[in-house]
């Protein structure tokens, strides 16, 4: 039996996925998911937003995110597990979905490890863009694990970074991140310290993944003037940041029901003031207003950024073919009659 | 590149989960399916339990149904769209996922679109070995589209049904249904009205499509002295039964806060009294205790029923292969070096 062109959902691999990335360049496709990023948080308020659905256990986390635009409907699956690298398991891996809202039938299932890393950088990125001060071109990258790179290369894709600024508490960490980036135009500084690694710099980034309450940036290590790219406290329990640092700064949140139980700002009052990033992009409501300003993006990562990304691995397979159709729905001719179709099934 | 087994996931194709139904046979997979369904009801307080996760459109619903026994995670995606079957597709497809909670990495992704007829109607068939009349062998079987035949033969197999008796609104979906039963040693009778399928029945299962209140069993037809499986209520605004059968019932519910908002118990007040099946399976409470009794299994479909048929599926792997092998995840080596393993992925 064949199934029908309706039965057949387009699925992108892991080995589809790293071979568009290649095909298209990842600074390009960097650009590409930042701009399709930055387009649905212009249409922010017809999106159905929910904050994920967590389930937690003592090793971990697994997320279900949601969301749809009205016509096309999205999730991802992500899991959180820090202790897995010690099983030399990844700590986050993650796969997503597209359906066509009009009937409910999904239209991509894809690979979103690869595609995570990807969209998480180029909305950190695309934030910068709009938050950093005019002429940031050097990044503190602070936690080198599997993010490192990907934020880098994104912020040198869309801000102009021509310098990053390494730390992270394993060298071999440090040392690995070094080397990825050694050919890919940008200038590369190795730190022993993370106040080595926040000298000069305009943009700070942490990406640390240890869960718990740390203080990897400490309120008299930052000064004013700087944008601060907070991706690594997201979730209940786990911050990375001192408490004075957020009094001291504009935070910028993706969603802060969302927000407010998994972000930096957990530490914070429930009515401590935030600012929802998409009405920057909008115009609703002002950025960055000053050189001495600290910018801070709480960020933990929305259920649209995926959309986004899922949106933009759609719309290349036409053209790229770098996809399985996989025997996903079942498909009778007779849509009342599934149990014909199993019949006809049967071995003779 | 040839990916690791880390990042490999069995996937169960619609054409592998039919060759798993003929293998083993429908009737035994349905009781097998069963079996797991009411071991995972026995063990109901320790799971992990959340209201579906839905996403309503003005064609349908699209749902997310996640549940954890503590070591493993599964969910469900399926979809509701009444008004498929018009443009030749299903009303509902699905596929289900199973994760190891340690580690948060997928087990097994499976079609569900078939799978979850099969749950659907083991779980019916379960609940009416506990409620139904002592000796009933006959039901009538009301709204005759993709779930009828799995509800008859399921109620044939685990609670001995001999005889049933077919009504729908569309005479086409009956003669479909009749045909595709008639050689799985059953008596089948074909009715012209509701009235004339529920005569001589102890079982009354109605099953229909429509998205809206509907009354498929008004109050004067129900007598006393039987059991109601209604499947098809199972959204808000959609019933079918008189709201004065719920006044005369005794009903059974998977979960409150799920059935008060989908069940036909929308209908009444939100403290109107039901009981939890689960308490029936461990006897924590008493399930049919009177002949003249009509007890009513309101049933809008559970999260841990799907996981308990996900398992069962999972189970069978091993011994008949029928299964693909998917590169959903990203493995690399070292688990913070993703995007190493991009670079090595790179076309010479």
């Amino acid at each position: 039996m064949t199934p029908s062109e309706k039965a057949l959902v387009p699925f992108v691999s892991v080995d589809h996925m790293m071979q568009l990335i290649h095909q298209i360049g990842l600074e390009p496709m960097l650009r590409g998911i930042a701009d399709y990023i930055e387009a649905d948080f212009h249409r922010w308020e017809l999106f159905d937003k929910t904050p994920r659905v967590a389930s937690h256990s003592t090793e971990g986390v697994i997320e279900l995110m949601p969301t749809s635009d009205g016509e096309v409907y999205g999730f991802k699956y992500v899991n959180g597990h820090p202790k897995n690298t010690k099983e030399g398991l990844q700590t986050v891996t993650a796969f997503g979905l597209l359906a066509d809202v009009a009937t409910g039938y999904p239209v991509l299932l894809s690979e979103m490890t690869m595609l995570t890393a990807l969209r998480t950088a180029a909305t950190s990125a695309m934030v910068a863009k709009h938050l950093a001060p005019k002429g940031s071109d050097t990044m503190a990258m602070i936690g080198n694990g599997a993010q490192s790179e990907f934020q880098t290369l994104a912020m040198k894709a869309i801000c102009g970074l021509k310098s990053v600024r390494l730390y992270d508490v394993d060298p071999a960490a440090t040392r690995k991140c070094a080397a990825n980036l050694a050919a890919h135009g940008i200038e590369v500084v190795s730190c022993t310290s993370p106040e080595e690694a926040i000298q000069s710099a305009q943009i700070l980034t942490t990406c640390t993944a240890d869960k718990q309450y740390a203080t990897i940036l400490s309120d008299n290590m930052v000064g004013s003037g700087v944008h601060i790219n907070a991706i690594g406290g997201d979730c209940p329990g786990k911050t990375e940041l001192a408490a004075g640092i957020l009094q001291r700064s504009d935070i910028f949140v993706e969603y802060p029901p969302q927000t407010r139980i998994e972000g930096e700002i957990q530490q914070l009052d429930d009515d401590h003031p935030v600012i929802e990033f998409w009405q920057v992009v909008t115009g609703q409501h002002q950025g960055r207003t000053s050189d001495r300003q600290i910018t801070l993006f709480d960020s933990v990562g929305f259920a649209i950024e995926d959309f986004s990304a899922l949106r933009y691995v759609r719309d290349q397979l036409e053209q790229t073919g770098l996809y399985h159709a996989l025997d996903l729905l079942a498909d009778p001719d007779d849509p009342r009659d599934l149990f014909g179709m199993l019949q006809r099934a049967a071995p003779n």
